[in-house]
Protein backbone atom coordinates (compact mmCIF):
# COMPACT_ATOMS: atom_id res chain seq x y z
CA UNK A 1 0.00 0.00 0.00
CA UNK A 2 1.17 3.30 -0.56
CA UNK A 3 1.74 5.24 2.51
CA UNK A 4 0.55 8.41 3.31
CA UNK A 5 3.11 11.35 5.03
CA UNK A 6 2.28 11.68 8.51
CA UNK A 7 1.78 14.94 10.18
CA UNK A 8 1.55 14.99 14.30
CA UNK A 9 -0.82 16.82 15.82
CA UNK A 10 -0.53 17.46 19.33
CA UNK A 11 -3.59 18.39 21.58
CA UNK A 12 -4.73 22.17 21.46
CA UNK A 13 -4.54 22.47 25.37
CA UNK A 14 -0.41 21.63 25.01
CA UNK A 15 -0.03 24.90 23.82
CA UNK A 16 -0.08 28.20 25.71
CA UNK A 17 -0.83 31.81 24.25
CA UNK A 18 -0.67 34.71 25.94
CA UNK A 19 -1.34 38.13 24.12
CA UNK A 20 1.27 41.27 22.75
CA UNK A 21 0.96 44.75 21.27
CA UNK A 22 -1.78 44.64 18.26
CA UNK A 23 -0.91 44.34 14.77
CA UNK A 24 -3.68 46.89 12.62
CA UNK A 25 -4.26 45.97 9.11
CA UNK A 26 -2.41 48.09 7.00
CA UNK A 27 -5.85 49.24 4.43
CA UNK A 28 -9.06 49.38 6.25
CA UNK A 29 -10.91 48.42 3.43
CA UNK A 30 -11.21 46.04 0.17
CA UNK A 31 -10.50 48.81 -2.04
CA UNK A 32 -7.60 50.35 0.05
CA UNK A 33 -6.03 46.91 -0.03
CA UNK A 34 -6.56 46.17 -3.93
CA UNK A 35 -4.65 49.79 -4.34
CA UNK A 36 -1.86 49.30 -2.36
CA UNK A 37 -1.52 45.75 -4.19
CA UNK A 38 -1.24 48.06 -7.87
CA UNK A 39 1.12 50.33 -6.52
CA UNK A 40 3.69 47.16 -5.33
CA UNK A 41 2.84 45.96 -8.43
CA UNK A 42 4.22 48.86 -10.14
CA UNK A 43 7.56 48.62 -7.98
CA UNK A 44 8.51 45.09 -7.17
CA UNK A 45 5.70 43.06 -9.98
CA UNK A 46 3.76 40.28 -8.44
CA UNK A 47 3.23 39.79 -5.08
CA UNK A 48 4.27 36.67 -3.56
CA UNK A 49 2.47 35.35 -0.41
CA UNK A 50 2.85 32.38 2.28
CA UNK A 51 0.81 31.56 5.04
CA UNK A 52 1.06 28.66 7.11
CA UNK A 53 -1.38 25.94 8.10
CA UNK A 54 -0.41 25.15 11.89
CA UNK A 55 -2.99 21.81 13.05
CA UNK A 56 -3.80 20.89 16.75
CA UNK A 57 -6.29 18.03 17.49
CA UNK A 58 -9.44 18.02 19.71
CA UNK A 59 -11.62 15.31 19.80
CA UNK A 60 -8.95 13.23 17.80
CA UNK A 61 -10.00 15.76 14.70
CA UNK A 62 -7.42 17.78 13.23
CA UNK A 63 -7.73 21.88 14.03
CA UNK A 64 -6.17 24.57 12.24
CA UNK A 65 -5.02 27.47 13.44
CA UNK A 66 -7.08 30.80 11.84
CA UNK A 67 -6.58 34.38 13.15
CA UNK A 68 -9.90 36.26 13.56
CA UNK A 69 -10.15 40.12 12.70
CA UNK A 70 -13.35 41.74 13.82
CA UNK A 71 -16.16 39.54 14.45
CA UNK A 72 -16.29 37.16 11.33
CA UNK A 73 -13.47 37.58 9.13
CA UNK A 74 -10.61 34.55 9.22
CA UNK A 75 -6.85 34.62 7.52
CA UNK A 76 -4.28 32.06 7.98
CA UNK A 77 -0.72 33.49 9.77
CA UNK A 78 1.63 34.65 7.00
CA UNK A 79 2.06 37.25 4.55
CA UNK A 80 3.69 39.15 1.72
CA UNK A 81 7.65 38.03 0.81
CA UNK A 82 9.72 40.97 0.35
CA UNK A 83 11.45 41.04 -2.70
CA UNK A 84 13.75 38.04 -3.38
CA UNK A 85 13.11 36.70 -0.04
CA UNK A 86 13.21 33.08 0.32
CA UNK A 87 9.89 31.52 0.62
CA UNK A 88 10.58 29.26 4.12
CA UNK A 89 12.60 32.37 5.38
CA UNK A 90 9.57 34.54 4.63
CA UNK A 91 7.19 32.41 6.14
CA UNK A 92 8.94 31.99 9.24
CA UNK A 93 9.53 36.17 9.99
CA UNK A 94 5.56 36.32 8.76
CA UNK A 95 4.55 33.41 11.62
CA UNK A 96 7.20 35.29 13.97
CA UNK A 97 5.45 38.78 13.40
CA UNK A 98 1.89 37.16 13.93
CA UNK A 99 2.28 34.42 16.38
CA UNK A 100 5.55 34.89 18.60
CA UNK A 101 6.52 36.82 21.80
CA UNK A 102 8.80 39.11 20.99
CA UNK A 103 11.67 38.07 23.12
CA UNK A 104 13.91 35.66 21.08
CA UNK A 105 14.11 33.21 23.70
CA UNK A 106 10.09 32.01 23.20
CA UNK A 107 10.35 32.02 19.46
CA UNK A 108 8.70 29.09 18.28
CA UNK A 109 10.78 26.37 16.40
CA UNK A 110 8.93 26.85 13.25
CA UNK A 111 9.38 23.79 11.10
CA UNK A 112 8.17 24.88 7.33
CA UNK A 113 6.70 21.82 5.93
CA UNK A 114 4.84 20.54 2.55
CA UNK A 115 3.27 23.09 0.08
CA UNK A 116 -0.29 22.18 -0.21
CA UNK A 117 -1.67 24.82 -2.04
CA UNK A 118 -0.77 27.36 -4.80
CA UNK A 119 -3.70 30.28 -5.58
CA UNK A 120 -3.08 33.02 -8.40
CA UNK A 121 -5.05 36.27 -8.31
CA UNK A 122 -4.60 37.38 -12.38
CA UNK A 123 -5.95 40.85 -11.50
CA UNK A 124 -6.23 43.62 -8.80
CA UNK A 125 -9.44 42.22 -7.95
CA UNK A 126 -10.57 39.62 -4.84
CA UNK A 127 -10.35 36.64 -7.01
CA UNK A 128 -8.18 34.04 -7.10
CA UNK A 129 -7.75 31.02 -8.58
CA UNK A 130 -5.92 27.30 -8.12
CA UNK A 131 -4.31 27.94 -11.33
CA UNK A 132 -2.87 30.36 -13.43
CA UNK A 133 -6.15 31.42 -15.69
CA UNK A 134 -5.71 30.79 -19.38
CA UNK A 135 -4.18 33.80 -21.48
CA UNK A 136 -2.86 35.25 -18.05
CA UNK A 137 0.39 36.00 -18.45
CA UNK A 138 1.01 38.46 -15.94
CA UNK A 139 -0.34 37.24 -12.97
CA UNK A 140 -0.43 40.13 -9.87
CA UNK A 141 0.13 37.68 -6.85
CA UNK A 142 0.77 34.08 -6.52
CA UNK A 143 -0.03 32.82 -2.55
CA UNK A 144 1.55 29.55 -1.21
CA UNK A 145 0.14 27.70 1.49
CA UNK A 146 2.57 25.11 3.30
CA UNK A 147 2.28 22.91 6.13
CA UNK A 148 3.73 24.06 9.46
CA UNK A 149 4.53 21.15 12.11
CA UNK A 150 4.46 22.10 15.48
CA UNK A 151 6.27 20.67 18.11
CA UNK A 152 4.57 19.20 20.89
CA UNK A 153 4.92 22.39 23.56
CA UNK A 154 5.13 26.47 22.27
CA UNK A 155 4.13 29.64 23.07
CA UNK A 156 2.37 31.85 21.21
CA UNK A 157 1.34 35.36 21.41
CA UNK A 158 -1.44 36.89 19.89
CA UNK A 159 -1.72 40.51 18.67
CA UNK A 160 -4.34 41.95 21.09
CA UNK A 161 -6.39 43.02 18.28
CA UNK A 162 -6.59 39.56 16.81
CA UNK A 163 -8.33 35.86 18.14
CA UNK A 164 -7.01 33.02 17.86
CA UNK A 165 -9.38 30.42 16.85
CA UNK A 166 -8.55 26.50 16.40
CA UNK A 167 -11.08 25.51 13.95
CA UNK A 168 -12.24 21.76 13.11
CA UNK A 169 -12.06 20.59 9.23
CA UNK A 170 -15.34 19.83 9.47
CA UNK A 171 -16.42 23.14 10.11
CA UNK A 172 -14.14 24.48 7.31
CA UNK A 173 -15.12 22.14 4.75
CA UNK A 174 -17.86 22.95 2.45
CA UNK A 175 -18.23 26.69 4.23
CA UNK A 176 -17.12 28.40 1.28
CA UNK A 177 -19.70 31.73 2.76
CA UNK A 178 -17.76 31.53 6.17
CA UNK A 179 -14.16 30.95 5.19
CA UNK A 180 -13.52 31.68 1.65
CA UNK A 181 -12.38 29.61 -1.08
CA UNK A 182 -8.72 29.37 0.07
CA UNK A 183 -9.42 28.34 3.65
CA UNK A 184 -12.83 26.09 3.24
CA UNK A 185 -10.83 23.66 0.89
CA UNK A 186 -8.09 23.37 2.84
CA UNK A 187 -9.66 19.71 4.74
CA UNK A 188 -9.38 18.39 0.81
CA UNK A 189 -6.03 19.65 0.26
CA UNK A 190 -5.06 18.05 3.89
CA UNK A 191 -7.09 14.62 2.92
CA UNK A 192 -3.97 12.84 1.69
CA UNK A 193 -2.14 13.24 4.98
CA UNK A 194 -2.55 10.24 7.82
CA UNK A 195 -2.70 12.73 11.08
CA UNK A 196 -0.66 10.84 14.15
CA UNK A 197 -2.82 11.98 16.92
CA UNK A 198 -1.01 12.71 20.01
CA UNK A 199 -2.66 12.31 23.38
CA UNK A 200 -1.58 14.40 26.77
CA UNK B 1 12.63 28.85 -3.17
CA UNK B 2 10.24 25.48 -2.89
CA UNK B 3 10.45 23.80 -5.80
CA UNK B 4 7.16 22.00 -6.54
CA UNK B 5 6.62 18.37 -8.25
CA UNK B 6 6.47 18.83 -11.94
CA UNK B 7 3.95 16.78 -14.19
CA UNK B 8 4.50 17.00 -17.90
CA UNK B 9 1.36 17.24 -19.95
CA UNK B 10 1.50 16.03 -23.48
CA UNK B 11 -0.66 17.41 -26.09
CA UNK B 12 -4.52 15.70 -26.22
CA UNK B 13 -3.09 15.23 -29.94
CA UNK B 14 -0.61 13.19 -29.16
CA UNK B 15 -2.96 10.36 -27.90
CA UNK B 16 -4.86 7.81 -30.02
CA UNK B 17 -8.60 7.16 -29.06
CA UNK B 18 -10.27 3.87 -30.26
CA UNK B 19 -13.45 2.17 -29.06
CA UNK B 20 -14.15 -1.53 -27.56
CA UNK B 21 -16.82 -3.45 -26.02
CA UNK B 22 -19.26 -1.37 -23.72
CA UNK B 23 -18.51 -1.68 -20.01
CA UNK B 24 -21.95 -1.24 -18.53
CA UNK B 25 -22.52 0.02 -14.64
CA UNK B 26 -22.80 -3.08 -12.43
CA UNK B 27 -26.16 -0.27 -10.97
CA UNK B 28 -29.31 1.30 -12.65
CA UNK B 29 -29.95 3.51 -9.81
CA UNK B 30 -28.09 5.28 -6.95
CA UNK B 31 -30.10 2.81 -4.70
CA UNK B 32 -28.99 0.19 -6.08
CA UNK B 33 -25.75 1.48 -5.78
CA UNK B 34 -25.71 1.62 -2.07
CA UNK B 35 -27.84 -1.62 -1.48
CA UNK B 36 -24.84 -3.43 -3.10
CA UNK B 37 -21.73 -1.70 -1.37
CA UNK B 38 -23.86 -2.46 2.15
CA UNK B 39 -23.89 -6.40 0.70
CA UNK B 40 -20.38 -6.15 -0.28
CA UNK B 41 -19.33 -4.62 3.32
CA UNK B 42 -21.04 -7.22 5.13
CA UNK B 43 -18.95 -9.79 3.00
CA UNK B 44 -15.36 -8.06 3.06
CA UNK B 45 -15.78 -4.83 5.07
CA UNK B 46 -14.59 -1.06 4.27
CA UNK B 47 -14.83 -0.85 0.58
CA UNK B 48 -11.38 0.68 -0.89
CA UNK B 49 -11.46 2.78 -4.31
CA UNK B 50 -8.61 4.47 -6.60
CA UNK B 51 -8.95 6.32 -9.65
CA UNK B 52 -6.62 7.77 -11.65
CA UNK B 53 -6.24 11.58 -12.45
CA UNK B 54 -4.70 11.38 -15.87
CA UNK B 55 -3.44 14.75 -17.24
CA UNK B 56 -3.09 16.07 -20.81
CA UNK B 57 -2.75 19.81 -22.37
CA UNK B 58 -4.47 22.25 -24.74
CA UNK B 59 -3.65 25.82 -25.10
CA UNK B 60 -1.09 25.68 -22.15
CA UNK B 61 -4.27 24.43 -19.95
CA UNK B 62 -4.44 21.37 -17.88
CA UNK B 63 -7.41 18.98 -18.51
CA UNK B 64 -8.53 15.75 -16.83
CA UNK B 65 -9.91 12.86 -18.34
CA UNK B 66 -13.40 11.72 -17.39
CA UNK B 67 -15.19 9.18 -18.42
CA UNK B 68 -18.88 10.61 -19.38
CA UNK B 69 -21.52 8.12 -18.76
CA UNK B 70 -25.22 9.32 -20.68
CA UNK B 71 -25.52 12.69 -21.13
CA UNK B 72 -24.38 14.03 -17.59
CA UNK B 73 -22.88 12.16 -15.10
CA UNK B 74 -18.58 12.16 -15.20
CA UNK B 75 -16.32 9.87 -13.49
CA UNK B 76 -12.96 9.55 -12.91
CA UNK B 77 -11.30 6.21 -14.68
CA UNK B 78 -10.73 3.69 -11.37
CA UNK B 79 -12.54 1.41 -9.55
CA UNK B 80 -12.92 -0.67 -6.29
CA UNK B 81 -10.01 -2.98 -5.27
CA UNK B 82 -10.30 -6.58 -4.76
CA UNK B 83 -9.82 -7.66 -0.78
CA UNK B 84 -6.07 -7.39 -0.15
CA UNK B 85 -4.87 -5.94 -3.55
CA UNK B 86 -2.12 -3.07 -3.93
CA UNK B 87 -3.26 0.19 -4.38
CA UNK B 88 -0.71 0.83 -7.28
CA UNK B 89 -1.39 -2.44 -8.86
CA UNK B 90 -5.31 -2.83 -8.19
CA UNK B 91 -5.84 1.19 -9.92
CA UNK B 92 -3.28 -0.09 -13.16
CA UNK B 93 -5.96 -2.85 -13.33
CA UNK B 94 -8.92 -1.10 -13.36
CA UNK B 95 -7.33 1.88 -15.63
CA UNK B 96 -6.44 -0.90 -17.87
CA UNK B 97 -10.03 -2.46 -17.67
CA UNK B 98 -11.52 1.01 -18.61
CA UNK B 99 -9.49 2.27 -21.28
CA UNK B 100 -7.12 -0.05 -22.83
CA UNK B 101 -7.36 -2.10 -25.53
CA UNK B 102 -7.93 -5.84 -24.68
CA UNK B 103 -4.34 -6.90 -26.52
CA UNK B 104 -2.04 -6.82 -24.26
CA UNK B 105 0.47 -4.92 -26.28
CA UNK B 106 -1.14 -1.76 -26.58
CA UNK B 107 -1.23 -1.38 -22.72
CA UNK B 108 -0.71 1.84 -21.58
CA UNK B 109 2.57 1.80 -19.46
CA UNK B 110 0.63 3.10 -16.81
CA UNK B 111 3.09 5.03 -14.61
CA UNK B 112 0.80 5.69 -11.03
CA UNK B 113 2.14 9.05 -8.97
CA UNK B 114 1.37 11.00 -6.12
CA UNK B 115 -1.55 10.31 -4.10
CA UNK B 116 -3.23 14.00 -4.29
CA UNK B 117 -6.70 13.24 -2.25
CA UNK B 118 -8.52 10.59 0.44
CA UNK B 119 -12.19 10.64 0.65
CA UNK B 120 -14.11 8.75 3.60
CA UNK B 121 -17.70 7.51 3.23
CA UNK B 122 -19.27 7.33 6.70
CA UNK B 123 -22.53 5.56 5.75
CA UNK B 124 -24.18 3.98 2.71
CA UNK B 125 -24.78 7.10 1.53
CA UNK B 126 -24.21 9.33 -1.09
CA UNK B 127 -22.12 12.17 1.18
CA UNK B 128 -18.23 11.58 1.46
CA UNK B 129 -16.09 13.80 3.53
CA UNK B 130 -12.37 14.64 2.61
CA UNK B 131 -11.42 13.02 6.41
CA UNK B 132 -12.57 10.67 8.17
CA UNK B 133 -15.77 12.44 10.58
CA UNK B 134 -15.37 12.44 14.27
CA UNK B 135 -17.38 9.61 15.74
CA UNK B 136 -16.94 7.11 12.61
CA UNK B 137 -15.11 4.37 13.82
CA UNK B 138 -16.28 2.16 10.62
CA UNK B 139 -16.23 3.71 7.35
CA UNK B 140 -18.07 2.45 4.75
CA UNK B 141 -15.77 3.56 1.85
CA UNK B 142 -12.08 5.28 1.31
CA UNK B 143 -11.45 6.67 -2.00
CA UNK B 144 -7.70 7.19 -3.14
CA UNK B 145 -7.16 9.61 -6.04
CA UNK B 146 -3.87 8.97 -7.72
CA UNK B 147 -1.96 11.13 -10.12
CA UNK B 148 -1.31 9.03 -13.59
CA UNK B 149 1.88 10.33 -14.93
CA UNK B 150 1.33 9.69 -18.93
CA UNK B 151 3.88 8.64 -21.35
CA UNK B 152 4.11 10.97 -24.38
CA UNK B 153 2.20 8.70 -27.06
CA UNK B 154 -0.51 6.31 -25.88
CA UNK B 155 -3.60 4.62 -27.07
CA UNK B 156 -6.52 4.38 -25.27
CA UNK B 157 -9.69 2.12 -26.08
CA UNK B 158 -12.66 4.00 -24.68
CA UNK B 159 -15.98 1.33 -23.87
CA UNK B 160 -18.05 2.31 -26.20
CA UNK B 161 -21.06 3.33 -23.85
CA UNK B 162 -19.22 5.50 -22.40
CA UNK B 163 -17.48 8.70 -23.84
CA UNK B 164 -13.94 9.65 -23.08
CA UNK B 165 -13.70 13.93 -22.18
CA UNK B 166 -10.89 16.29 -21.97
CA UNK B 167 -11.99 18.77 -19.63
CA UNK B 168 -9.80 22.03 -18.38
CA UNK B 169 -9.38 22.37 -14.69
CA UNK B 170 -11.19 26.21 -15.22
CA UNK B 171 -14.31 23.79 -16.09
CA UNK B 172 -14.08 21.77 -12.79
CA UNK B 173 -13.37 24.48 -10.70
CA UNK B 174 -16.20 25.98 -8.27
CA UNK B 175 -18.40 23.43 -10.20
CA UNK B 176 -19.74 21.26 -7.54
CA UNK B 177 -23.40 21.08 -9.20
CA UNK B 178 -21.88 19.51 -12.47
CA UNK B 179 -18.91 17.64 -11.22
CA UNK B 180 -19.41 16.64 -7.54
CA UNK B 181 -17.24 17.33 -4.66
CA UNK B 182 -14.86 15.17 -5.52
CA UNK B 183 -13.69 16.12 -9.08
CA UNK B 184 -14.42 19.79 -8.49
CA UNK B 185 -12.00 20.33 -6.47
CA UNK B 186 -8.95 18.23 -7.89
CA UNK B 187 -7.92 21.84 -10.00
CA UNK B 188 -6.96 22.57 -5.44
CA UNK B 189 -4.97 19.41 -5.15
CA UNK B 190 -3.11 20.15 -7.83
CA UNK B 191 -2.25 23.44 -7.44
CA UNK B 192 1.00 22.48 -6.09
CA UNK B 193 2.25 20.66 -8.66
CA UNK B 194 3.96 22.32 -11.40
CA UNK B 195 3.16 21.77 -15.13
CA UNK B 196 5.81 21.37 -18.17
CA UNK B 197 3.49 21.60 -21.21
CA UNK B 198 5.38 19.81 -23.81
CA UNK B 199 4.58 20.99 -27.44
CA UNK B 200 3.87 18.67 -30.27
Amino acid sequence: MVTSPVVNTYPLSSYTFGTKEPKMEKDTSVADRLARMKVNYMKEGMRTSVEGILLVQEHNHPHILLLQIGNTFCKLPGGRLKPGENEIEGLKRKLSSKLAANSPGLQPDWQIGECVAIWWRPNFETIMYPYCPPHITKPKECKKLFLVHLSEREYFAVPKNLKLLAVPLFELYDNVQRYGPVISTIPQQLSRFQFNMIHP
